[in-house]
């Protein structure tokens, strides 16, 4: 990788537009020996293949399955195994939150304790409406420990998130679950000083939430786990000296864009209104983020053929996208979702990228086999954002 | 690379079975304008290799040839610049001794000396039996050293091992040995304060040695080099959570694979015998190394139509490796020896990776120039392990 400080010396402001359509866990691998991209039609994404340099694209290393923390960070242009993002912090931008780096956010479980003992650590999966009432008795009971502010936010089930803002608040923390019923709840222990207090606050809600729900007859006790801090993290403007604005419907995929200074935009819920949004606010970006995640859920939930039709819904939007006019578009994806596995994938994903200064090499399908034979080549996700920035005229040359 | 601790936190145990063949120097250049792959009929190899995902694998670094012992360390996933393996080591391992952290080995030479001039670094090439009935004289006048023990083993014509063993023996030692004739014996000098006992001991050695051997009309002094302990490497099994079984035929391979934590197979000394071994211990491990030499030493004796009979050799018995239903096999080398060249060479080796998550390619032949055209494009040595584990299904997702 390009380091950071370098990228930091070359890149400079210029007028030209960069998009970036994140087709979120696009690649696949053969199902009845197709995959979705080489089932599907979408005559306007060969198209866009025709006229691009191909490759594919390896997320973080070849063999390892990304989150989709890593798998975005990488397309931002950041090393995935230096800024590592927390469970607790995915969770919370996964529910909309904003967070700032005085957060300590977790994830939490409402659970059913008897005389010490977790019996249930899911209290018997109450429904959200139950959740919702819960949160709202902590949200009461609770609003600052120790001059660090408190809040809990529902989720789904059993699930709620907890967001801890103060001053000097630490991770490095360990689960306070005991990850198996029939034993005693934890505490929350500090894996060195530096997160005693942080330890001590977390301590003091568990023990207070407890209280406040002490007359409860399922749902008595809370677990914590998955502590973590917003990573330190140089931010896109400051880094690359753009204006970024990102396009996503989804919590989780605003959060992290959020996280390295993006401007999020109101797309509204449907693929449709985020087009519309795109073009509204063209003029205001040089680097402009556009998340689809249907192509990801379908392959999480193996439904083969709905991220075949995810795959031909977005191909009759992208005309739309292109007639904009950026001066490079990127189309790829953060990490591939195998409908046969249903879950995220170490395979390299494709990558096509479209600019004035690519050349165009023979691939004419936008399928996984076909770009294994473009001009790209295979590239670390981690090269897409200088070669973006490259190609744009964003990038100068580097020494004499 | 991935770095190991991550690895070490994202592997688990799972039921699944992986094969990794090692055809010892495979890779070949043209001669007469075929290599030896593209002369050998190989029916079974390109069987494979159409039901596989191809590529070519760089064993350390383009333009590089690795010995053995790097090559092999890069196909455990080991980082071959990291981890060095000491000369003294590898010829121990390669007369078949097991060694442990507390060994300090060393090759060694008989020589004729003659008023404290080397006169003949090699004693006149003695014969082997020769070679051994000075071994005999030595292993009696010498056991034991300052509380280090000593031992000396017997090599091919004028060569010997001479293995020291206690707490603390410590490498960072010049070689003992002129390198030229007519030049004055030449002590073991320690490279740094923490070598120092280490050198005396070796130079209280030589100096036993040369008493020992006074009456010897020829081979009556000992030079010794390559000095090298055990490198401090982490096992296969901490790594990767694997229990691993070495199926070869040669001391040096069963040496390097116990090294890094293998459990040594007894296999005999043919291929059947190799073959037997591996279905018989299918059930046993996680993870079976299977290694063929031929390919490799008919590389080394420049002999062209010995390796392409090498090479059908082992096409013939490959079903029955492959009846065995491992759920990942991969077949690949760990370096190229061209007959052309007589050597091991810094090509990249074929590599094919058969698992029912690897896309199939194109690549119908078993050839290096085919497999340049395949889906897993050129990738180094070291990214094997790593596809390998997650075809298996043994590394779990890298972050959230």
């Amino acid at each position: 990788m390009f380091p950071e400080n370098l990228m930091m010396k070359l890149s400079e402001k210029t007028p030209s537009k960069i998009c970036l359509v994140v087709l979120d866990g696009l690649g696949g691998i053969p199902y009845n020996g197709k995959t979705e991209l080489e089932t599907s039609r979408h005559p306007n994404l060969d198209e866009f293949a025709a006229n691009s340099a191909c490759g594919t694209s390896v997320p973080v290393a070849l063999g390892i399955t990304p989150g989709s923390g890593p798998g975005h960070l990488a397309l931002f242009g950041y090393n995935p195994m230096t800024y590592l993002i927390g469970r607790g912090i995915l969770e919370a931008l996964g529910i909309g939150l904003e967070l700032t780096e005085f957060d300590l956010a977790c994830r939490a479980n409402f659970a059913t304790e008897q005389k010490g003992i977790i019996i249930d650590r899911r209290a018997g999966r109450i429904s959200s409406e139950e959740n919702e009432r819960l949160v709202k008795i902590l949200s009461a009971a609770i609003t600052d420990i120790d001059g660090v502010k408190v809040k809990t936010y529902t989720g789904k089930e059993h699930r709620f998130v907890v967001v801890f803002t103060g001053e000097n608040m630490t991770d490095g923390l360990e689960d306070a679950d005991p990850q198996k019923e029939g034993l005693p709840a934890k505490e929350c222990i500090a894996s060195g000083d530096s997160s005693a207090r942080s330890a001590r606050i977390v301590n003091a809600f568990i023990k207070k939430a407890g209280e406040a729900l002490k007359d409860e007859k399922v749902a008595n006790a809370v677990l914590l786990r998955g502590f973590a801090c917003t990573p330190e993290i140089p931010k896109m403007p400051d880094l690359y000296h753009l204006s970024c604005g990102a396009f996503a419907v989804y919590p989780m995929y605003k959060g992290l864009a959020s996280l390295v200074g993006m401007e999020l935009v109101d797309c509204g819920q449907t693929l449709q209104s985020q087009i519309k949004a795109l073009a509204e606010n063209y003029g205001r970006f040089d680097f402009a983020f556009f998340h689809y995640k249907y192509t990801d859920s379908n392959g999480e939930d193996k439904n083969f053929e709905g991220k075949v039709a995810a795959i031909k819904n977005f191909d009759k939007i992208l005309p739309e996208i292109l007639k904009l006019n950026f001066d490079v578009v990127c189309i790829t994806a953060d990490h591939s979702t195998p409908a046969k596995m249903g879950s995220h994938s170490w395979h390299p994903c494709p990558v096509a990228i479209k600019s004035k200064f690519e050349p165009v090499d023979e691939v004419v399908k936008f399928t996984e086999r076909n770009f294994s034979k473009g001009v790209l080549g295979r590239i670390w996700a981690t090269d897409i954002m200088p070669l973006l920035l490259a190609n744009a005229g964003k990038l100068k040359k580097f020494g004499a």
